[in-house]
């Protein structure tokens, strides 16, 4: 069975979750205190040597991590990976900008706000993240505004990898009152057949 | 004619021409003053609404941005990309590694090394920059150990991916000399067929 080294608060770890319970796939979850040191064991990092949640060990017992290569080798076959190639690398192309704009500012943004230390680094960091955050969400406004979904007009897992974070944005003192489009777009997403909440495992 | 918006000095855009001279496509390059805003102007921001280079012009007119969706995209169906799921997953897992933990260090160090300015984020994040960078110097060089190439045994965008910052990390001042698997597999890669440097557009 497949096996997810996972952390319950982790949109990464979400990604992989929300997933595998639309595709009706089993698997068992391993929680992982990552905010003392779990996932940075020697046992750990003989899994993922990047030391970090998500990790999926597969059936043959090798492990892939990274939460958008792990949805998208989930998903690729099935209705939640377009078949297209312009269609598929567009989602990749949604899924990279998640990666690079929007997770570094949005999720960073909330685990320092839900797990605060008094650094010089995060007294920086923390206002020009908020502001590349926003900057994110007003990429997804404008894409969104005159689209259902992010790619070829059906849910898949760039919606997933997008959603993972910005639903939960506002833990991280994010504002999303304003965008129209993106908050329409959360609720297309949460109503989609087998949803599940980030708080379920 | 595909049409390539790029910046010489990016190692971003790198991976899109170096992958387009070995398929032997033919592309038109427009190179933007990335530091003096080109890629920031509404015209530019209706072509990618991220405001980055590269950005890739399809023969049907439409746009692709994010270099390892560009480079997924066009090595898809060719020697460049492995065909086996597992492996193909692989090849992700190694380029959303090198946009998450490796590009935001090295190359931003580069970057800030090449185009100083004296800001109070740049000093406060440049040693932690370079710490995080040396790390994913360490993952790499544990997964060279005993492999010729990133994934499937065989050169891919996976490679290309990581190359591109990996082999000028030297300009922001990282020191390689220890990673000896990272500077042969630098030199495997510099030894491809059609191989071209960074500084040829």
């Amino acid at each position: 069975m497949l096996r997810l080294y996972d952390f319950l608060e982790s949109g990464n770890g979400y990604k992989v979750r929300l997933l595998l319970h639309q595709l009706q796939r089993p698997f068992e979850r391993i929680q992982l205190d990552i905010y003392n040191g779990a996932s940075r064991t020697p046992e750990f990092l003989s899994k993922n040597p990047n030391g970090r949640i998500p990790a999926l060990e597969l059936e043959d017992g090798s492990y892939l991590w990274e939460s958008n290569a792990i949805i998208w080798y989930l998903a690729d076959g099935t209705p939640f990976l377009p078949s297209k190639p312009l269609d598929r690398a567009r989602a990749l192309q949604w899924m990279c900008f998640e990666q690079y704009s929007h997770e570094p500012n949005i999720a960073t943004v909330r685990s320092w706000v839900m797990h605060p230390k008094d650094t010089e680094d995060r007294r920086v960091m923390m206002p020009i993240k908020r502001e590349f955050g926003y900057a994110a969400l007003k990429v997804m406004e404008g894409h969104l505004k005159d689209r259902d979904f992010f790619v070829g007009g059906a849910y898949s897992i760039a919606d997933i990898a997008l959603y993972a974070y910005t639903h939960v944005a506002h833990e991280g003192g994010f504002d999303l009152k304003s965008y129209k489009a993106v908050n329409a777009w959360l609720k297309r997403v949460a109503g989609q057949p087998r949803h599940i909440p980030i708080t379920k495992g």
